[in-house]
């Protein structure tokens, strides 16, 4: 029964879960097992990052992936809480809710609802492009940010204190007046866990290596690191009666299905969560949607990002009808499930179904977990999104992309996350405007013996009195419309003797109708003035688009095909 | 004594008044006569629509006149109050103060100053490019709907009746209410006077050339039309005694010179008023820039627009100082101070004089004035900026700038100058970042017999299961980058012989740096695939640019310096 193609397209579980094979789902429930084992502390801690209840960090882990399972395209993505959806969703709900409230939990599975239905909404329109507002600078201006404000924001766990705030100076603040609160027994297990933590980061699997362990053994092995941090504290804090010490862990995580949620339709609540919803599901697709490409790349397969807006959206609406808060797709994890051999998004299945094991079988056990622990974990992975050699390299290839990259990193650490990222995104327009604003230009001459024409400043070239020959390298549109007018008319009023003026076009790939305008007055200017406009080597749609206007019509001088014919014509 | 040049290019009074002659000087006197009667009528007109006393426009025409002479570039140039700039005033005015109060005249007055000390600013960073932000047909639609809402504004002077609003439901609404008190005297009066301008305007130039007038004469008679309606209605009003039956007039103007009035520096009122005068900036120099370079071409001069922001911006702190409000430059004087035969802006102190001249003596001549006259002199000069051909046209030319335009006239309409303005703005740059974040683009293929490379859809061409060649007719930036990303992953992904991708780059003229990590994605990606990718045709600044970063060196291919070259190659 083949079923029609926009039914496929719409549900891509329907095309790949029809081919699916024995093989497959080995090689699926060996990838989501070892997923399984990452998430489960991941998820926890990500959930107290939010400020939520660490069990709402499971429930965001189970049917987001179902839904993702059904409705994505990538066949490796791993969907569930991650860092910097975490921290948004945190700077975005305690806008509106006291931390802790019953308020908060609310405002949190509302903003995952309104999120999955802007993404939703997003792709049925094929607003995809959308996203590309966020350049590659201001995201990753924001991500080493928000990496930074989030290993801030866990500093409080290690120490054993409380501290508030948004942006790095509130936090710092915070932190530095509770110092002398601080619990020893709670910072040796903080800082010996994020210290287990980095080595094994780093040491780990050279170390098993060199001991003879084959090297999917030892890459299992370092991925169940923070499984043993976790296990290792817990035993300790449980063993040694930590908690009368003033150690503070998880505390009771209810067991059970994660419960039936409906989003609150309170139209204030909406309308006051609209803009961080919005901000939530385009940073969060962005994130998902480059890890989904990179990793379909390297199987040659492709994903659709529009589809992966729909696919995005199901999950966060799945997190809000189970109890669970924005989710998006996770670098790491989806590497991880990629490298461990996931074909097809049923390993996403099955990890859901392994955290709905631990939902209901193992949170007993993670009772004595302390909360040091849990903030080692989100220290030790995050401080890998802080990348300061892009910054580097980014100044080196182009002052305004770095300005850009350092303002965004500048006012999300000063402004906290909301106003850092729609900040960076007008500064990058503005920019970007900027610079097509004053657009290369040269006066080209012709090189002795040949048909080419090249920047007088640069090369030896024969020009004439009477033919002032412009390149404009930049498509004309409003922005540069201006500067085309008052560039040409000085350089008209300079030349007294001028009678013609080429403007080689071949570099122009539009002309808007501000532009359109700015020629006919360059024109009727120039006209005045006794000198003639004419244009040489304009791109063929550029040239259909002049045709339905009057300008050609008006114009003084000719369309020639090449520069060189001009200046035969003419000089 | 040469003055050093910086003094001289801070105030181009210093370059033109010492070569000025006697000859000049008699030019610019005419001049300056034909402008003032003209500008009498329009100075008192374009107060009430600014809701202010008509005594202010004639302190707006006095001494801002003779700062612009100091300190502008354009040597035709006739500034003063304007019809868009008034209905800006009123409109910006009107949130923070109740028309007729004091406040009312104080908002203006501090509006004009902190326009103009953003006018100095910008003209000292040079910043005159911002006002190319202002697209061509974001402001050709703007002033067509400030047109229709000035004449909208004005009928209830002609029907002699109350009514308020910022857009033109408001006005209608407000008129339609009051219509059953319409005052027929006043009516008659106001029809009368707008049928007699239009046919001034239109017929009595032809008809005094018909009857053997000199065409100076004759262009000299037109001006002093509204002069003539003017007399005609205030004698009329005054015989009859009308003002018993109703006829509203503009009663006591005080008579002398302008005060000196210090604006006030109420921060709150600062605060409120910023956003306000920025736009007022703007526009007015928009529209002065735009006149004032169409004049001087014709003479092949030329203007410095930075130094012109420096000059209204002097002209609009002359009118705070002496109780004036917002002035820049006007087209219809500027266009008949030009005709008329100024040569230098020394014409614009001679106008100041004669303003000064009749603010001294002439008030009590201007008693019985109807205020049905003014409005009919504001209707008709307003309509003539009511440009719907430039509507049709710029349809037939591109789509996109059309909804620009269309936008900002419905939203003017609709919602008030202020919300059409910005949002004519942000449309248009909205737009334009659509459009090139899907940028055209063409796999090209070889045209048998020659070394030229041409789009496959559209012509013969020789390809290879084994190369790619994909040209993109747009510069990189974060806003195309991912479609570029994505494009070759499907083109990619569809051919599963593929060896070798070219990227064809002739048209694009800039590579941001969020373009460039795409390019360093599908270099990776392309190459996790088996793929090579290679360049070519890349531009020279392009090229210096790419060296600075990592890219080439990470590039599995090459960079071809033309397109025929990497065929001959690789295929």
């Amino acid at each position: 029964m083949a079923l029609p193609l926009w039914v496929r397209s719409a549900a891509p579980i329907l095309d790949w879960g029809a081919a699916y094979s024995r093989e497959m789902l080995s090689d699926d429930l060996l990838a989501a097992l070892i997923v399984t084992i990452m998430l489960i502390p991941q998820s926890l801690a990500y959930a107290l990052l939010a400020g939520l209840p660490p069990e709402v960090g499971l429930y965001a882990s189970i049917l987001p992936l179902v839904a993702y399972a059904v409705f994505g395209t990538s066949r490796a993505l791993a969907v569930g809480p991650v860092a910097v959806v975490s921290l948004m969703t945190a700077s975005a709900v305690s806008k509106v809710a006291a931390a802790g409230s019953g308020d908060y939990l609310t405002a949190a599975v509302l903003l995952a609802f309104v999120s999955g239905l802007m993404l939703v909404g997003m792709g049925i329109l094929r607003l995809g492009l959308l996203a590309n507002f966020l350049s590659h600078s201001v995201i990753s201006g924001f991500i080493t940010a928000s990496g930074l404000l989030i290993a801030a924001s866990q500093l409080k766990h290690i120490l054993g204190i409380k501290a508030e705030g948004e942006t790095l100076l509130q936090l710092g603040g915070d932190l530095w007046r509770h110092m002398p609160q601080a619990n020893p027994i709670t910072l040796a297990i903080g800082l010996g866990a994020t210290a287990f933590l980095f080595w094994s980061r780093r040491w780990l699997k050279p170390l098993l290596l060199a001991r003879g362990w084959v090297k999917s053994r030892a890459e299992a092995a370092t991925r169940a690191a923070p499984v043993c941090a976790v296990l290792g504290t817990t035993l300790l804090t449980w063993g040694l009666g930590l908690v009368d010490m003033g150690v503070k862990i998880v505390g009771t995580i209810p067991q059970g299905l994660p419960p039936l949620t409906l989003p609150s339709f309170d139209p204030a609540l909406w309308r006051q969560l609209a803009g961080s919803a919005l901000l939530i599901s385009v940073v969060g697709f962005v994130e998902s949607v480059s890890v989904a490409q990179t990793l379909a790349a390297k199987r040659r397969q492709r994903i659709i990002p529009d589809q992966e807006l729909i696919g995005l959206g199901a999950a966060n609406i799945a997190a809000a009808l189970t109890g669970g808060y924005p989710v998006t797709g996770g670098f790491a994890r989806s590497v991880v499930n990629f490298d461990a051999g996931a074909v097809t998004p049923a390993a996403g299945v099955f990890t859901a179904a392994g955290i709905l094991v631990a939902a209901l079988l193992l949170t007993p056990l993670l009772y004595f977990l302390p909360q040091a622990t849990l903030a080692a974990t989100i220290i030790v992975a995050v401080l890998s999104l802080v990348d300061l050699n892009t910054l580097k390299r980014t100044w080196t290839y182009s002052k305004a992309d770095f300005a850009a990259m350092a303002a965004t990193i500048a006012l999300t650490l000063g402004l906290g996350v909301e106003i850092g990222i729609v900040s960076g995104v007008l500064v990058s327009i503005g920019l970007h405007l900027w610079r097509t604003s004053r657009p290369h230009w040269a006066i080209v001459g012709l090189i002795p013996g040949t048909a080419h024409f090249r920047n007088i400043d640069r090369h030896d070239v024969i020009t004439s009195e009477t033919v002032l020959t412009v390149r404009v390298d930049e498509s004309l549109y409003f922005a540069n419309a201006r500067f085309l007018e008052e560039l040409v008319s000085a350089l008209a009023a300079e030349r007294p003797m001028l009678k013609h003026v080429i403007l080689m076009c071949p570099a122009i790939n539009h002309i808007d109708a501000s532009a359109l305008e700015s020629l006919e007055a360059i024109n009727r200017n120039l006209k005045d003035g006794g000198i003639m406009l004419h244009l040489s080597e304009v791109k063929g749609p550029v040239m259909d688009r002049l045709k339905r206007g009057h300008f050609l019509d008006e114009m003084t001088g000719r369309v020639f095909l090449s520069q060189f014919e001009a200046y035969q014509a003419l000089a």
